[in-house]
């Protein structure tokens, strides 16, 4: 199957990345990931914004999820333009140029013993 | 991206406060919450609605999402037009006057290790 | 709001009740919900059927959800016409007379601290 | 009821199987599971890809979901054409050739207390 699936455009209004954890790292890295499945023949640019309850939304970030390829992204290692600070509540508007899917994972590693959280995301059908 | 995204009304039909849990509070507090994205250029007036399983519902609970932002409600701090009880079962309707994206999630640490949960809210697409 | 909301038939592929668990009865009791929101004015009469991997559907099970009420209804609950076997894998397929939103969580406390799952169920556009 | 309900096609960008776990085996293994519910008069040929970070897809895996059936396909039991490495990110796609409702699930049982994941999967409207 080489066709393109899903939206353009996904909203994740849950985050958090506590900012401690147990367990070896980065496995147990208490951590927030965007799962993204690009199931089309062409290579999607993905641009993601990250939205604040007390200041103005960041980004974009950018990267790139090769054709018929997932990529699991961690909000944690996104550096450019800015870190994502701790301990902070946020949400997420993702938009690429290619349909893809969106799936929404956390690990809270807080307390001996992690807990997981996963969600699909939401996907928006207008257009932008 | 200023657009307006999601639904104006959304339901979630899961809803439990426990009336204990383990942890240092607020973070460790038992807790649900929703999490609601506005990623357009308008504030947005939010009303909730509570139902049980045993009585009418309460509300309409009053807040404001502001433009380009989000708010990560938790049920808990609701007090007017009342506290919702605790160890209860609920489910919740959400009304806005410009689009919004909601995610439902609970932090149970009743027992020593938290647990977590999330979902997609469900958007309605019907008027109201 | 006294609108009806949602629809008139829900799936939910994923059914597992533990046969064990840890913690005072009924709260830690494992066990899986239909959290269901009759935000209409009308009563929902609601039937429910449950697939299993290796034997014919069994149900209807008929219960009631009160206009503008919620009902957190735990599958263990049910016996008419029977009980729900305990460690095997279902399915269940949700009818209501009136549009209702439902979302399905289940509490696992096979081990000494519970882990939760949720999720929106899947709303089926279809009619029956 | 005996109709053909959800959609022919459907998305998980989230998989990852954990490589170790605790408990007996095989209730406590760490899997990952796509419950699927085939509620048509028709048996369910089901095809599922899975996708890679740095590789190109696999599949697909063939199986069959008998009418009226569900069944919760654990991505640990699938050998042909080749077993689903762990410790490894990676998303899949399942299609069928009669409507079946797909919901996705992990057990991750690392630490001494398992965590759950679930969530809806995601359909596909366009065809294929």
């Amino acid at each position: 199957m080489e066709q393109a699936i899903g939206h353009k455009v996904w909203a994740i209004a849950e985050g958090f990345i506590p900012s401690y954890g147990n367990g070896p790292a980065p496995q147990f890295t208490s951590h927030e990931a965007a799962c993204i499945l690009n199931a089309s023949a062409q290579d999607a640019n993905v641009k993601l914004w990250i939205y604040f309850s007390d200041r103005d939304p960041i980004g974009p970030y950018k990267f790139l999820v090769p054709a018929k390829r997932t990529k699991h992204l961690r909000f944690n290692d996104l550096h450019e333009p800015e870190a994502i600070p701790l301990d902070t509540d946020y949400a997420s508007l993702i938009e690429s140029d290619v349909p893809i899917v969106v799936q929404h994972t956390r690990l809270d590693s807080r307390q001996a013993e992690n807990a997981l959280i996963s969600t699909i995301a939401f996907p928006v059908t207008s257009s932008v």
